[in-house]
């Protein structure tokens, strides 16, 4: 009967269930009135059934879809995505209860009490006799005491905003680090970064200027009831320039599409996921002093330059720096030997990125993202068979499931969420905006990039990257963060609306896009542009091999093969089992340090190699038929073949570089997520 | 500097950070006055970042623990278990926070507000013209008032008591429901039920009683300065008597000690562990009516029992249905060619069960138990090799950070926690109740057993049994579940110490006690007692085969023997993809209904394994080479190997109860943990 005793966590208090803690306390009565107890026990006990009730109903969404996932896969239906899916039913769901639950107002009675200076966050009331302690929840304007009285079924299943943040994303994010395909990924590193930091921010102003102009409009025609600043305006900008291109990737990944595409794409949604997140929070933090607190102030925006740098580049830092640690516990002590443990390091040490970097006032989500592909670069390497294949399935599942939780989430709140404000001429306006922002952003860099690109871009391809700027669960959540003002709430049922659309339309219009494009599909990503560029022949080092070279070397920057070149001959070796050995890299003053720092199965593993050379293939094999789709070789021992003849003579110049080749078609052995696919040890020509 | 705006969640909403809502709450305020808004909001940024730090120290912990582990796994140590280990890092931390870090009195005072009726959830204050939004966390004893003020920090690393109930201790219990080892689980069922059941009881009973006369003597010597009722000492015998051999187990696991012993004292602690949770929440249900609350009341009491039925057989059914429905639903659907969609609908499906069980008014972690037995029993035959692995290794992962936590909690809380009674003779008292209680449980109910077995338990089992009553995460989160009152809070401290105590020494202890017992390590689970008793030689259907089909006769009850062939015959066939054809086994008017509900694949499989005799050997054998300790065999086609040669001819008793033998021999092929073995397929030599 009476109004559950949480407010704001509802859902979530069952995910901790608040519930029993809360019956405990008012245990605390004593046997003053066991009858009472008895009824407020009750009360907290039904509170708590309702939460598990809301909760299942997610938990049977998610079942649901995963079925209806199931039959399109088999059926091999490729125009809805299986996040199309589940918004599909949370939209069926939420009209359900939208419509089909009774609408009770809740039984709390705003409560005044005057009381000067500020509130205090906890509140002792006496009612006749006995105490109740009350926590301050924080401020509610005044217009909005009446809100507080709404639907309780909808309430129910209302998450709090920053779950999304700090539950959901940081799983998806950290995985799509963690399964980045390296070597497609490094190929196109510089395109990719353009994009994602260059290409946001223009994406994000255009829309930003485009949006301004449209509220101006709006203003004008005497559309808009409550305050639209520019900031909010930019704000949408930064949202909506998180590309989520879920649906298309997993197509290309089915119909195994242009490689180089299926990196520029994945690359750059998952990067300027980070800009996005940091841009938001740059704008947000722009302050302006004085009286007029809106307009442009040349201070706080370098100021909010500053907070972007200073965010991205310590959130950087924090991911990059778990891992490492990550690499070097993995490293020196023998915990492969317990997979158990090894796994739950792993799974701790990422965690800890999350927390660290939201401890020191930088963004998890960046962190984590940095976390997942330094520990896909360094740990994984260190890893035993048995840690490799659980921590991607572990992974694995957590994405799966908080993505397809979000996006079923989002159907619902389409319906539950109680301060849509749906505008058609913002909807419109945002609709072109992001249209011309995104066109904005691919062509005139695309240009761009191919004046620098020996293998250029194509319009084709540039079409396609145009057409697959869809916007999901990052966009969402951005939007989601902060509904407490009228422009927000604008914004956010536009960013529901446009997710809905381009995950639906845009997403079921890939395959014949791809195909009105001209793009290739069904390639082998490793016969693949050119033929040669095969880590078989690689280690031939012919005529052909220096041709690709050449290449290579036009296509990766300066600032990229220095650091590759640092990479390969310093910290793989550090932090791996993997690379020369140091002894050869380092100046010879440092042979004592290089000594310990070495891993001596460095060495072991070459004259392992040598002598089981059959065996080894087999093994290889045996595994890729084992995992399935999921092609896992015992990659520790991919990188010390160079070091074979002479040990010494390796640390020159074009060494490290053909290692940058050799590594460039290796490195995506490590992590793969595509068919089956029998890998040779690179030993085995030498 | 202010104190931060949650309470009673403090660190768990850090896992759900509830900040950023209250951040987004506060700007709702509008734009009335942007310095105030700022300061709140950074105050609500700091209270953010301490959560993360309170977080990153548990996570630190962990980690420290992981690391040390492997060393002494490494170094071969056995005195000291993880669990204990935990406990150690989480004593020092709890000191270094208690004595380390300046006590801070909170800001909040209390705040007196007349008014009649029972108090609001909601509170809306007015402070100055602004309004704030307050909740009701529960009621206060006018005497703890000023408890509300105590030290942040010892605060920020106290969880609510319900999320061991509801997120930590739910995976334990499903893992162990899972990775039952069924083979000697059955064979023993009936002890084993005795054991929890009657056992359990007993013990509660007699420490319940034991220590109302320690409560009495306290009394008279003047050493109790607050009530203590009866079903309060009842409530600390159904706590203190949930066993949790954990450390025992491990070194009985690692040593390879007699399989029966283990079996019976898995059984035992599992099975015990949800009675003690069912018998504690009996026991707050006795609730006598009239003036005399708690002296003894018979209707209350057989409410009580009613309650106890009603809950246990509530949360079995429900774990059992949803076990039934996944199954089902792995079954007749091809879900096994996406190990991830299978994956991740297991472990929908199996938390779902909990929801289910609480919404309902049931016991979640109960209901989770028995859905782990029955996805043990019968989904896992229909998942995909590859999930089979995965499953097993989420959930091991999952147990093993929710154990380990708990553990390391535990040792934090004894300097942590705020309101802890240490009475000496309440200490005193029950060391020695528990030991009487054990021992008053053990020792009459061998006796008892071994009238009927045929295997007595020796003496050295019980003794070892007697000895290993150790007590861990259940009891612990049982006692803490409600600390609000002076004999609870006293009854808390003395369930700390006990955990303790038993943890470190007696599991310490296990591995002197076990030579001096002289129970015999190293065996080979599956050659052992007696020798015939080996699957391999089951088949062979000769004499011996008879003679143990007598020994098993005798021992297994006929009740057991009939639930036996129901499943062998039809739940078995129905569920999964083994045991014999349906047709073969129900009633031939049910044609129909029994050809759509057996799966093709019982066919399928006799076929497929007659041609691929030698591949199929193989296979197995890679597989356990891959997934080290783990044996996994291609076992959903180990059942239907009784219809070979006629089909119609088994439909006979004998026929269900050479399966019988055939199955318990076999049984545990599907569910081990144990180190590598090769396993036979069954068809080999038939």
């Amino acid at each position: 009967m009476a109004e559950p005793l949480r407010r704001r966590l509802p859902l979530l208090s069952l995910l901790l269930l608040a519930a029993g803690g809360l019956r405990a306390a008012e245990r605390s009565g004593g046997s003053s009135s066991a009858m009472e107890e008895l009824a407020t026990e009750k009360e907290a006990e039904e509170s708590h059934r309702q939460d598990s009730v809301s909760l299942l109903t997610f938990i049977l969404l998610l079942t649901l879809t995963i079925l209806t996932i199931w039959l399109f896969k088999h059926r091999r239906v490729r125009f809805l995505h299986e996040t199309g899916l589940a918004m599909i039913y949370g939209l069926i769901v939420g009209v359900i209860l939208r419509y089909g639950t009774p609408s009770t107002s809740g039984h709390d009675k705003p409560f005044s009490c005057s009381q000067e200076d500020r509130p205090f966050t906890t509140l002792l009331v006496n009612v006749s006799g006995k105490f109740f302690e009350y926590t301050l929840k924080g401020e509610i304007s005044p217009g909005k005491i009446h809100n507080v009285e709404q639907n309780d079924m909808l309430r129910k299943v209302t998450f709090d905003p920053e779950v999304f943040f700090n539950i959901l994303l940081p799983p998806i994010i950290f995985h799509a680090g963690y399964s980045l395909k390296k070597r497609h990924f490094f190929r196109n590193l510089g395109s990719i970064l353009a994009y994602a930091f260059l290409g946001t921010a223009v994406s994000c102003f255009i829309i930003g200027n485009l949006m301004y102009g449209v509220v101006k409009l709006m203003k004008l025609v005497g559309q808009l009831s409550d305050k639209f600043y520019y900031t909010d305006c930019l704000l949408f900008g930064a949202i909506i320039s998180a590309t989520d291109p879920v649906t298309v990737l997993a197509i290309f990944n089915e119909l195994h599409a242009d490689v180089d595409l299926y990196a520029l794409l994945f690359g750059e949604s998952v990067l300027n996921d980070a800009v996005a997140i940091v841009l938001s929070s740059s704008i947000v933090a722009y302050q302006p002093t004085g009286e007029n607190t809106h307009a442009f102030d040349a201070a706080a925006f370098f100021k909010s330059v500053g907070v972007f740098l200073g965010i991205f580049s310590g959130s950087f830092m924090m991911g990059a720096v778990t891992g490492v640690v990550t690499a070097l516990v993995t490293k020196f002590t023998k915990l492969h030997c317990f997979p158990l443990l090894e796994t739950a390091l792993f799974f701790l040490m990422s965690w800890s990125t999350f927390l660290l970097a939201e401890a020191c006032g930088f963004t998890g989500v960046v962190a984590v993202l940095f976390c997942g592909i330094t520990q896909a670069h360094y740990t994984y390497n260190n890893l035993s068979v048995e840690s490799r294949s659980r921590t991607k399935q572990l992974f694995e599942v957590l994405h799966f499931l908080a993505e397809n939780f979000i996006f079923s989430y989002m159907g619902l709140a389409l319906f539950t969420f109680q301060k849509h404000i749906f505008s058609p001429v913002f909807i419109i306006g945002a609709f072109v905006a992001i249209f011309l922002g995104r066109a904005a952003h691919i062509y005139p860099l695309s240009f761009l990039l191919n004046l620098g690109r020996r293998h250029k871009i194509s319009w084709s391809f540039q079409h396609m990257m145009m057409f697959s700027g869809l916007r999901g669960a990052m966009a969402f959540a951005l939007a989601i963060r902060d509904t407490a003002t009228y422009s927000h709430q604008m914004m956010f049922s536009t960013t529901l609306l446009i997710v809905f659309f381009t995950v639906w339309i845009v997403g079921g219009g890939t395959t014949p896009m791809l195909s009105w494009l001209n793009i290739r599909v069904g390639v082998d990503p490793d016969q693949d542009p050119p033929p040669t560029n095969d880590s078989f022949q690689v280690l031939q080092g012919d005529g052909q091999d220096s041709a690709r070279r050449n290449r290579t070397k036009q296509e990766s920057a300066w600032l990229f093969r220095l650091w590759y070149s640092f990479d390969h001959n310093y910290l793989k070796p550090i932090l791996t089992h993997s690379g020369p050995p140091l002894t050869t890299t380092l100046p010879s003053w440092c042979g004592l340090i290089a000594r310990c720092l070495t891993s001596p199965q460095v060495y072991d593993n070459q004259e392992q190699l040598r002598e089981e050379d059959s065996d080894f293939i087999l093994n290889d094999g045996d595994l890729t038929v084992t995992y399935g789709d999921t092609t896992i070789t015992a990659n520790g021992s991919s990188g010390p073949h160079t070091a074979t003849t002479n040990l010494d003579s390796r640390r020159t110049k074009s060494s490290s570089e053909e290692a940058l080749e050799r590594d460039l078609g290796a490195a995506d052995h490590e992590v793969t997520s595509r068919g089956t696919r029998l890998v040779f040890p690179l030993e085995y020509n030498a």
